[in-house]
């Protein structure tokens, strides 16, 4: 009986360590991998291009979107039902989560990674919250110079504790300087443009620029100027002749940005429009299998992968942005989603929602490397975005 | 006794519980200093802006290097005594260390984190080493066209399971796809000038610049093309009337690249050199307190923090880069010797290698919010380098 105790006692004793050997890793390359049929989320490795775990209860995943804290341990999931989940990629579990409004659309985190900001339809406005506890830092509310209170879009974190975002009934951009969180300096650019649908930033931090569904154009906004001015861009890029419904619009976030050009879906077209950063004038256009919906630069910019929408989303086209061409297409499978490269841009994960499968390509030679399985996967974000601006 | 054994057994089945969670966090807010006059290292923890180890051991660490795993949880450190030393970051100690050369300088990662490359001065050539274990994978010996061995330097990493470097004596670059590690498929470019004294490649991995020490200016390889070419650009970059020793020339780690422009130090003068990057030429200069050292962008590119060679090295100056004037300047302390900025760039650590501290700035007011108590400390690395091409 003694000599059990004492074996009993080394095997339990033994069990933490056993956990501990397992946990302890590195998080540089991690990811989430949004399941937004069933509101659950996998948290995938990308050195073992696998999954080790799946967190459910994330509620309303449409469109859902996520940032992650500065030691890449924590994912912050932004849902369409107002749920902010704070998610630890380590022990693939829930910290916390909150239901913080009724309807909204993204958020992003502070440079210095200690608030978390989320823009809402459903009441308007932007909240504000502690990012370790998730805890209410503060509300802003988003009245325009017409009274009335705005649904919010195109938030972005900008250096020196900012964020920028859209009001989409006012017609206004704002950034916000929350050095001192509880009395943050807001900067409003009014009378910017019929209806900002989306807004983002180029991944310097330094071109704020919002699509307008109330007018044919774009606006722009350089945040490195003083005073700040938004100034109108790429008329024609808008939605053109047809009028289209706005979720047919097509997101600031499918825009790549290699060396001094951005690629932008053209609305309503099967066309890429290449822009010059320095002028912000149309320099050339690429003709697509679709009309594109995300268009991701390879972190060295040399090459571009598009997607497309529905019926052509079973494809997939890779832009040498050099010549400006397309050097190859492939269809993956049924409803090609969205894609995201490792770091450095070695492997670029493809989710295919209607296979429930994530691809893993290698980014070189375009073999397929590795398939995940997968429920109905959508949006795919590795923790690198932690150390990226404007994310 | 009953109750005693129970309770030991209690506490001692706890340790490891407490030792996890200690050892249970992320690794994208981690770095290493480098202490050169102990043969030490300083691991840090840039959320908590303290030290959370000393590895001990690590040899000659002068102009010493470090590159990270891609889930940032391993640095490899390059010493300039041919040592290669793996740290593990979460555990502050050396998984392996060996000495694969007399005297080296520096390295790089593969894009996928599986080689590590050294180049050596004594004996010359490249040495290829499995990034897991440190066991060889392959020695490239630089036999340039000259018949002879060289010093290698300048080397750096770029996508494709890609490295290139420079041949000081033969006057050579080289671009090596090791796709098929074993089988090494070279691209030599020969009679590019004489004695290339440093290398380095612009952030996307595609303009790969050397400096030559034999004669004056810089030779421009555009990594994009095909056929590789060299070609001279910046005359007058160089040592220009002055001979300088090799030791003086600026170390081309010192670039800052913004957008569309490089500012270099410009040799044995104080000014920095604006290059444009479309067709690298000279568009101003900025005059400097000291001859510059490094010319260091904040991640969003809008300033570049500048620090000099002694005797002026007490000092730091910052640029604007929109107006190109230096906006602060101010002594952090005696012997200034690097600067690294957080991956949003929201804090940069400087060493002040005579008072023996790393002092922590906010990047946007300039005010200093920590110094950390170090051993004479030079280099600074933070993770996010595991995410940045040509590292």
């Amino acid at each position: 009986m003694r000599l059990g105790t004492k074996l009993w006692f080394a095997l339990v004793c033994m069990l933490p360590l056993l956990a501990q050997a397992t946990e302890l890793r590195g998080t540089g390359d991690l990811g989430i991998v949004i399941e937004r049929a069933t509101g659950s989320v996998l948290v995938v490795d990308t050195s073992q291009r696998g999954t080790i775990g799946r967190v459910e209860g994330l509620g309303d995943l449409s469109h859902a979107s996520v940032v992650f804290s500065p030691d890449q341990r924590f994912a912050f999931v932004f849902g369409r039902d107002g749920g902010l989940t704070k998610v630890d990629l380590l022990t693939a579990s829930i910290v916390r989560r909150i239901v913080q409004a009724g309807n909204a659309i993204g958020g992003a985190i502070s440079d210095d990674g200690t608030l978390i900001a989320v823009s809402n339809y459903e009441p308007g406005g932007v909240r504000v919250f502690d990012a370790k506890t998730l805890d209410p830092v503060i509300d802003i509310p988003a009245t325009g110079a017409d009274g009335k209170s705005s649904k919010t879009l195109g938030l972005v974190d900008l250096p020196g504790r900012r964020f920028a975002w859209s009001l989409y009934d006012a017609g206004e951009i704002w950034v916000a300087d929350l050095t001192d969180a509880k009395a943050p300096q807001l900067t409003k650019l009014t009378g910017i443009g019929k209806l900002p649908y989306d807004g983002n930033v180029t991944p310097d931090g330094r071109h704020y620029l919002a699509g307008l569904f109330g007018e044919d154009g774009v606006v722009h906004v350089d945040t490195w100027q003083t005073p700040l001015r938004a100034e109108r861009i790429l008329n024609g890029y808008g939605k053109g002749e047809e009028p289209l419904p706005v979720y047919k619009m097509p997101h600031l976030e499918g825009w790549a940005a290699v060396g001094d050009r951005l690629l932008l879906p053209a609305v309503g077209h099967h066309d890429l429009i290449a822009v010059d950063l320095r002028d912000f004038k149309e320099v050339g256009r690429i003709a697509t299998h679709g009309q594109p919906v995300f268009a991701v630069a390879r972190p060295d910019g040399r090459y571009v992968w598009v997607n497309f929408a529905h019926p052509r989303n079973d494809t997939i086209e890779i832009v040498d942005t050099l010549s400006l061409k397309i050097v190859h297409r492939f269809a993956p499978g049924p409803a090609v989603l969205h894609m995201e490269f490792t770091p450095r841009g070695n492997e670029v994960w493809v989710s295919v929602r209607d296979a429930d499968r994530v691809d893993v390509y290698d980014a070189t030679t375009f073999a397929k490397k590795a398939e995940i399985p997968a429920q109905k996967p959508s949006g795919i974000f590795f923790t690198v975005r932690a150390t990226r601006i404007g994310q």
